[in-house]
């Protein structure tokens, strides 16, 4: 399926300078350097152990920002975006990345499985790397309100353009499961 | 790993449109479709059964002329091939990739375990399904000739810059192990 869909990129209706830097963002955004595959890995060593905050940060920034970042930017690239408006997509994609980490890991201790609709209390009991577990809930959601917050000053030249991405980290932090 | 190979073809010090179009032979020669991957699936599931001839040319086209021809045109496109020339490493590809396999299936069947360095005699143990079964090794061995002579055939307008690729064609056939 990878293999496909690296055939399915390369043949994607736009110019191909951006095709080749879609294909290098998703590539990279998956991979094992600084992308999903590498955070997983990472994630799963790290269970059982005390891990930094460095290591939490490498986590959740390979494991979820990468690959939200990778769908931002090659969106942005598909539709013509230019290499400052990539920049701040990749910034904002980062900063709503961590934050939807870090919600994800508070509503795991603080939500019923009910609520949740998958059960809750997983991190902990996995003994898992997380925000709440480091910093406790309080410091880790005042940490997620900043990142959103710096999210939305990255989107300040978007104007119009910015408001579906608005909508969506607020999304990202208000949910409730 | 997969990944990584991706990230960095992107990256080729070739034009963009040299770039998507090589990426799109790998991921194609290696893909499920009619590439490595798909040709390995049908391969493993014609063990211990009669293949058909047809089944037989699409295992080998797909296992192994599949990827032998994405190198060839990739090669060709990295180097500024045109089109046409594409064309042509793509039909001389797919020529030596089967002839390659056919005699790969006699050299099984032909050479003890010692001239082989490796195991002889697999295939039949296996029951794969392979040329020398279904057309014996005489018929098989004119194939693999006819073959070589069709893709020297693709190379006749490449003059000099055809000698190498004309010298591993003949290898491929010649070779006894």
């Amino acid at each position: 399926m990878q293999t496909q869909a690296y055939e399915v990129l390369a043949r994607l209706k736009c110019p191909p300078e951006a095709r080749v830097r879609i294909i290098e963002e998703i590539a990279r955004g998956t991979g094992t350097v600084n992308g999903m595959i590498g955070g997983q890995v990472v994630d799963l060593e790290a269970e059982h152990s005390k891990p930094t905050p460095e290591m939490l940060e490498y986590i959740h920034r390979s494991k979820t920002a990468a690959l939200i970042t990778a769908s931002l930017v090659s969106g942005g690239l598909y539709a013509g975006a230019k290499e400052k408006e990539g920049t701040r997509l990749r910034a904002f994609g980062l900063a709503i990345g961590l934050a939807f980490q870090i919600v994800d890991d508070i509503l795991d201790v603080t939500q019923t499985s009910e609520q949740l609709g998958k059960t809750a209390g997983k991190d902990t009991a996995s003994e898992k790397a997380t925000y709440p577990a480091l910093f406790g809930i309080q410091k880790s959601q005042q940490k997620a309100d900043e990142l959103v917050q710096s999210a939305f000053a990255e989107l300040k030249d978007f104007g119009e353009r910015g408001e579906n991405l608005k909508e969506l980290a607020r999304f990202l932090v208000e949910r409730k499961n």
